[in-house]
């Protein structure tokens, strides 16, 4: 398989669900925002829903990726995954958050969708759970149980990005809340830059 | 204006949602789980987005009533929101926070959408905002920011019903940790019934 060729394809997806939206998304408007013809597209991906699974999966390594943090202190491990979050990037397009919670609103219709979202929530779980039972361990933090501190803190995400979508509020307001509840759990919260 | 027509156009919006979806919610489809034809539809509402919006102001009317407890004790009208947040109704479709996520969705492009959510959470939080601020003056709780605590309670319900979307998790789990929130924030719990 043509690896350079799917990369476009998934690329152009992304564009062409910002754009256009989940319910608007063909293959003939993803080809638009690509250099290959449809017929090209479907030698790589027999359905739209084949594209969409390859796209979600993209998309959950890119932010794997974000949040494989070097740090050996579980603080810099905690706030490298928040900047992961909450950071905008230059790639990221503005329009992003909606296509993905379109995504979201589709999982119950689609295992395929569903069991992503459901290793993403895993993996975000897991990071902030191992940062907060190291950062007990190592005296950072107040005792706490890292489990539920994790599902405090991935569940806030999710509403995050749903009153995004839904309110336009900003991000930060729900980084901010965040980070008020580790003060109360944990009696630590990240350094506030300027 | 003919309300008893627009109430049952409204229940048959509803049902047209929960059953199609919104990409695939027409005229028609909504005239089909009503007892009057798209003309009738269309003398009370022009355009499918007027429909919409009605159905969200009957949304948040209804759900309003179900806020509105008569208890003095703010203890009692926190449960009482929670039992509105999470306890399933009889009327209550199954497949309706599906519908309600979709709207959700298009509130970037729907103005009219997002300022009936924004008054939804508005609500919301006052809702919870008073109890906490009446509570922390009866002395049943302890000291802390009615504002904080509303925001990060509404912030994880919008969290929940993401997850209950997106990852098909059950509610109850978002609930539990709403409450273990409020047991480390104000020093109080709601009794879990057995």
């Amino acid at each position: 398989m043509n690896t350079e060729g799917s990369a476009e394809i998934i690329a152009a997806t992304r564009r062409a669900l910002c754009e256009h939206g989940y319910a608007a998304l063909t293959m003939q408007r993803i080809a638009d925002e690509s250099s290959l013809s449809t017929a090209a597209i479907h030698y790589h991906f027999d359905t739209k829903r084949d594209l969409l699974n390859a796209f979600l999966d993209e998309l959950i390594d890119r932010f794997e990726g974000r949040l494989e943090s070097e740090a050996s202190d579980s603080r810099e491990r905690l706030v490298a995954f928040l900047d992961a979050i909450f950071v905008p990037t230059d790639e990221r397009d503005e329009d992003f958050p909606i296509a993905l919670m379109e995504l979201k609103s589709q999982a119950p219709h689609q295992d395929a969708y569903r069991d992503r979202f459901r290793q993403l929530d895993r993996r975000m779980r897991e990071v902030v759970e191992t940062a907060v039972r190291d950062g007990i361990a190592a005296g950072h933090f107040a005792d706490a149980d890292p489990d539920e501190v994790a599902r405090v803190v991935v569940t806030m995400i999710n509403g995050g990005h749903a009153r995004g979508i839904a309110l336009g509020e900003a991000p930060d307001e729900t980084r901010r809340v965040i980070e008020s509840y580790l003060e109360l759990q944990l009696g630590w919260a990240p350094e506030v830059p300027a």
